[in-house]
């Protein structure tokens, strides 16, 4: 009973001593990183020096390199590749489109469009446009799509506040809207870009073939471009042409690239923390991912720096091929349960460079979601005011999947990402070093606190 | 007895009823603005046809046309200007500065730089340059400052994680590093750009000279033109040249324009919303302030769209001078003071169009910030997350010392403001549409409670 008491007395106090050394110690890996950090200048050597960085392209290879190179520079225990198959998908040359006909007379334009990722080109098809709002009005229609190019109007709610909202509602079309045309005799397809941008830079992305039905091409319109064809296509019958030269070439060898402080306590148990190192071809893949890769670094450099030595062996990763094909991520699951290793939470940056607002998490168990969340105070001062229920990025899934581990994602503000996703937009001029900063912020002090108290 | 029993048993059902009507009235008014807002186009407009509109200019004359034509077309009860006098001081070319010697050797280099506003201009001036740190080490060093361009190097402290605190810390530097720099006998004066941008693009604003010292020019320096004035001053020494041409011509006439929506049940009884319509003359001003009023005529469309009724007066104020003298917010509360109107808050928009984050508060009981917090949770799904104490805008600053009302401003996410603020960098392309449009929503939803509420 004495002992009990004097516990109870106790508790309070060493837990608020807890939380002050809990926010002394974030307070100076943020005063570090805001002084010291690398992480805007490697963004810089990522983006100008290497550029996109497909899988399987030599971008993507020198990309390997200079991750490995960078990984070393900070010493970390130890640094290593961890070698994939990955797809190869090329561009093989500048994706054109343009109306060539309005009501049967000649009306060229010129349209500003992107082959979607993966797709399958067929030199020039030219054919008449069939328009429809959604996959709904195709089933309606289906009969007249025999020999047409089929275009799909379905764009973002902007009634969502939240635009990853809309990215989950119509995404199916860049994914799927290709076979679902191509089903009903279709021999081409336009989709409108994946955003609400008021520009009218088309965005890219992966699509993936339903092999029951012919590959067909596909291509995104320009938003302003989608915009005129919709408005003309409901007064007047269009034909229109597009040039694509997707191609597959065989698969090739990729890498992730993994760096690791081995852990004091509990060197078998791994904390994870990444960002996939592949970009789309058309940009320099800054927000998409060179950010969380570029946090992910920063995070190890913070807390070399501190001296820290963590309890737990925590593993710095740059996926290979989460744009088309996921093998990165899908290899480090595989090589964790051949060896045996146990993951004990996963971190992605995988939503842009912006100012962070919170961290999704997917996997926890009630009570554990509770102790995460009790931590948001420590964090709010550096701009994450929610840790809520959600999922972690698309290179931790595998982990997920495998071995229940807990997975989480940095959520940085999204207002902006849909603006240069998968389009030629995503340079490095768009990323703001602070916000940058911040969101590696959050993911060290996270890191940190899982560490320490686990879950 | 009894009648307080239901009373206590009815009000939480009642509280719940009436949150829910309020947050089914801010989703409809954040839909229509999502759906239909014209703050983006209203911004295209008046920064790309209006463009830099600093008091006093032909440009800033324009835009009062543009607004109260736009208020008009927009239909309140009623839209009225308001006369003052304002400030009109020119800038009379271009802005140049050069190094032109280094340790008594010729080294021409050109320096990126903008003269501070209200500076009067002596044509070119060439003299050895005295760089310090801060005030501080000029103090030390004041004997050397005769006859010399003193260069403070003073900068943001990149640990604040809010970077107003910082520009808090050393806005002081541009505000009267002239006049203490003259004190000694300094004859130009260049301050390190208030940002921590990575670009070199220079950050003019205003300052003001203590009469009793000689009115010496001013300029502050791009960023990376600092560093290097900077760093080569720490071996070598220098001789710089500075060439501005700023002056003061007559004060001359301004305006703010202003649009009512005049009260059902407190027609005297006044809530202002508003932002400053004037901006620097080497900008579009589009953040600073093009955004607040915008957002400021959203608030009105909206209001209107919606039907809605207010019960107390509100007034949708574009401010005149809020840069380089305030006499647009000093007249508008003289003229209420003159009029004898009541006004029980006033809301400004001048911290920059970006995603909202919360509202500081001043003049408050802590009873009536507690009613207003506890608010938050339905401004919460539209990116607001905290309403603090903190001060209101600038413009309605003149108001709560008038009248002690209660003053309020819109804190968006800032970590990007200080890269455009006072730059030509402020233009309408950095401006994010949904950023903007979310800010109108917070700032409607605020009034909507205010005016049903009350403080």
């Amino acid at each position: 009973m004495k002992k009990a008491a004097i516990t109870l007395f106790l508790l309070p106090i060493l837990s608020f001593a807890q939380a002050d050394a809990d926010s002394i110690f974030i307070k100076k890996m943020s005063d570090d990183i805001l002084r010291n950090g690398k992480a805007h200048d490697l963004l810089r050597q990522l983006t100008k020096q290497v550029g996109g960085r497909l899988a399987g392209s030599p971008q993507f290879a020198r990309a390997v390199g200079w991750g490995k190179f960078t990984m070393e520079m900070v010493a970390p225990d130890k640094v290593f590749l961890q070698q994939c198959m990955v797809p190869h998908w090329v561009r093989g040359g500048a994706d054109l489109a343009t109306i060539v006909e309005m009501d049967k007379k000649p009306f060229p334009k010129k349209l500003d469009v992107l082959a979607l990722g993966n797709s399958i080109g067929k030199g020039t098809v030219q054919a008449p446009l069939l328009a429809v709002a959604d996959f709904a009005e195709l089933e309606k229609r289906k009969d007249s799509a025999v020999g047409k190019i089929v275009y799909f109007n379905k764009g973002f709610d902007p009634t969502n506040i939240k635009p990853f909202i809309s990215y989950g509602q119509v995404g199916i079309y860049r994914r799927n809207g290709p076979s679902l045309a191509a089903k009903y005799g279709a021999v081409g397809v336009m989709i409108r870009s994946l955003t609400e941008s008021v520009s009218n830079d088309p965005h890219t992305g992966a699509m993936a073939y339903n092999d029951s039905f012919p590959r067909i091409p596909a291509v995104a319109l320009g938003p302003r471009d989608a915009d005129e064809i919709w408005n003309l296509s409901r007064k007047s019958s269009l034909v229109v042409s597009m040039t694509t030269n997707g191609k597959f070439l065989p698969d090739t060898i990729g890498h992730n690239v993994v760096g690791e402080l081995t852990g004091t306590d509990f060197p078998g148990e791994f904390i994870i923390i990444g960002g996939h190192l592949d970009s789309w071809d058309v940009n320099e893949g800054a927000h998409d991912d060179g950010a969380g890769v570029v946090q992910t670094i920063e995070v190890m450099r913070v807390l070399k720096a501190m001296g820290y030595k963590p309890k737990h062996s925590i593993r710095f990763v740059l996926f290979a091929n989460e744009e088309n094909g996921l093998r990165g991520g899908t290899k480090y699951a595989l090589e964790a349960e051949a060896k045996k290793e146990k993951h004990i939470f996963a971190l992605e940056s995988d939503a842009g460079g912006f100012t962070p607002r919170g961290f999704t998490v997917g996997g926890l168990n009630p009570a554990q979601l509770t102790k995460m969340q009790s931590w948001v105070k420590l964090l709010t001062p550096y701009g994450v005011t929610e840790i809520s229920n959600g999922g972690g990025g698309a290179d931790i899934g595998p982990l997920n999947r495998l071995f229940s581990t807990p997975v989480c994602e940095l959520e940085p503000d999204p207002q902006r990402y849909f603006d240069y996703h998968h389009a030629r937009t995503d340079v490095f001029e768009n990323v703001n070093k602070r916000e940058l900063l911040l969101g590696a912020i959050n993911m060290a002090a996270l890191i940190y606190l899982i560490d320490k108290y686990g879950l």
